[in-house]
């Protein structure tokens, strides 16, 4: 009997999709599912950069440089210096997806045993990428309380060991939607030069920054060794299915090290990369619609949310994802009850149980992760089913109800960093 | 001072690339480089699988579902049925290109320190999915003067050990052309199953089979929970910066496992997707034109190389790859030499040496690799280059000058197999 390896079996199955049997028996069953849950955008991907494909005269889809097209990597060298960031084109690397950035930079940087330090709730794939590479995954919680800010520095001095190679910061970020201030960043620098770490900047959702300045890794100064930037086209340009990212350092070690591993896959995807460059040809007003959009959703969800009897929803600074505690014992217990067996007019929403983005057990049970990436109607709809749900959802707590006191939530709501 | 991790460390850099800064140099300098290094065809890729990009209306570029999407699958399903492999859309995961799919199988059947077994000479990549994955390499030497046939079972059975886990065969082969036969195909069987191991079945050049019936791993019978097939769009349909491919097995625990790797880089590159879905719709007869043109070529090369003195190249039954033994010493030093020193009426070839694909050191010091990638006339002035380079090469071993016995060189040059 052949056996599949131990990575294979430690592997996570993706939280957000395993809901995804229930979606679908409840839209066979003729209700209509509001797709609160994953992180995909229904913003129109910008015609032109599709265009930009049909256009092209391919005689020969050739593989690319291992690294990209050259021609791709100078124009983001362009587009890098609009948001204050200063590289190279030869500090670049096209990758396939954000994915694959992340993974150069887990193979390149740890070791198997490595353990790397990222704030809780986080991103859940970090698990997958983690256990691909062999490393440990250690999580520090920070709190709907404060909005998710980056937990004070003593907390990360209180799980550092010898095995500690890395940090993983995610700003604007999934799945809280907070955005890292400056002095936030100048924090994760001091640990990262006490403590000889890398720093892995998943920037993905860098044009969606709402609430002040987003401020990147790479702004930071006198971290060139130890910052590597992960970036995705995916979010910016509405572009998931494209799968096309770059892994940017100016530590020549790490970028000669992925340089390898991105021979080994030959090359990242060719047409997604005609479509990249050119995306850095929208004009920076290209933003401003999007941008608007997510505002006016977020502050239709927070406020319907903070509406709710026992609901809580820090206010996001960026992104376009929310976490809510809402008075429930067990959120995937209740999103599980959405699709199964409720609806309100024959509809009902999908969210994301919060429990598969922390890496401490216990945690997140009565939180939810809302991504706003439906339009304002639909949005208003999802939380009019949200808030009937909650009234008719036999697992509702009654000690939730009274929520956190008051003047907190007064003052984390009004959090705008 | 931040240290890179082993495995980058490790990682092999790419041995058919290492070469390419003296190509450039060449070019600067006025020369004409033909390139026989790489297996970048120059066949036209369909217009008609390039049209179906053009032609989608994509208003959002949406994630796939990580593992395709179904209708590109269900699709898929008639394909390999056309070529006598029997599989349902569920036992097919589309990846980005083959290099995902062997790295799949890497990390879904393989633990940290299990044994691979591998035919060598090798395509050389299969080192860094090793790497990657922890797994160790163990080589067998298949010879040049057999036209590199199947190693006799006798040799895997010397190196089988309690680690071994695996065995990749690649069929047409890269680098060497050859195309197994239906016996050995069966003996690998009897080994795989005899000793429990995977199959890795590398089909990239499934199309390219020349002198007589391919047979693919999933044509064997009673071997559902040891094949893994690996395969791509790249050479099939001359489509290589597409990176679409397909991880393809009936061992369910192997697929669930390899779905959990699917789900955490989200999905494959959807422009391709359209792409490989159209190019189903090819009709059978689409394939007569390049498979044509390559046997024309692969007839100029072969016939070539073995009119040059001491040179010996078997006739390769697939694929689009020659092996050759030259009247060399070193093949690094020879494949340089034609790059930095030589040139004949303006132009040179660039080839690939073959110590790059083997595991064994010392193998392939006498030999080289070429891809019969370009058109006829550019082969016939590749061929003029190579026999006078190897007429002025100051390197040229003499004692290879007589070659192999004459009879043993006739019968393997019209090995069919």
């Amino acid at each position: 009997m052949l056996q599949i390896s131990q990575r294979g079996q430690e592997m996570p199955a993706s939280p957000i999709r395993k809901l995804v049997p229930y979606a679908e028996a409840a839209k066979k069953a003729g209700t209509k599912v509001f797709h609160l849950n994953i992180g995909q955008p229904d913003i129109e991907t910008p015609p032109s950069i599709l265009d930009a494909v049909r256009k092209a005269d391919i005689p020969v889809l050739e593989y690319s440089h291992s690294a990209g097209n050259e021609s791709y990597r100078r124009k983001l060298v362009s587009y890098y210096k609009s948001v204050g960031i200063n590289v190279t084109y030869d500090q670049i690397i096209i990758t396939t997806g954000g994915s694959e950035a992340i993974m150069f930079g887990f193979f390149c940087c740890l070791n198997p045993g490595d353990e790397v330090i990222i704030p809780e709730p986080f991103y859940a794939n970090y698990n997958g990428f983690a256990v691909e590479a062999g490393v440990k995954v250690v999580p520090i919680p920070s709190k709907i309380e404060t909005g998710f800010a980056l937990p004070p520095i003593a907390d990360f001095e209180k799980v550092i060991t010898p095995a500690t190679k890395a940090i993983i910061v995610c700003s604007p970020n999934n799945p809280t939607g907070y955005l890292y201030s400056r002095q936030e960043m100048e924090d994760l620098k001091t640990i990262c030069l006490n403590h000889n770490l890398y720093l892995f900047s998943d920037e993905a959702y860098r044009e969606f920054s709402y609430s002040g300045d987003y401020i990147s890794a790479m702004h930071l100064s006198g971290m060139d060794e130890q910052v590597v930037l992960m970036d995705t086209i995916s979010k910016r340009y509405s572009a998931c299915g494209a799968r096309l990212g770059a892994f940017v350092t100016k530590n020549k070690a790490v970028y000669n090290a992925a340089m390898k591993f991105a021979q080994a896959r030959l090359s990242p995807p060719g047409l997604a990369q005609i479509m990249g460059e050119a995306a850095v040809d929208l004009p920076a007003s290209y933003f401003d619609k999007p941008k608007a959009e997510y505002i006016a959703r977020r502050d239709l969800l927070v406020k319907r949310l903070n509406a709710m009897p026992g609901v809580f929803c820090p206010n996001p600074g960026g992104a376009f994802y929310a976490m809510a505690k809402l008075p429930i014992a067990d959120s995937d217990h209740f999103c599980q009850w959405l699709l199964e067996s409720f609806s309100h007019n024959g509809q009902t929403v999908m969210l994301a149980p919060a429990t598969g983005f922390y890496g401490t057990p216990g945690l997140g049970k009565d939180e939810v992760r809302l991504a706003y990436v439906l339009n304002l109607k639909d949005l208003s709809d999802a939380m009019d089913c949200l808030e009937k749900a909650l009234e008719e959802y036999p697992g509702r707590t009654l000690a939730a109800e009274t929520g956190l006191a008051v003047e907190n939530r007064q003052s984390a709501i009004g959090n705008v960093q």
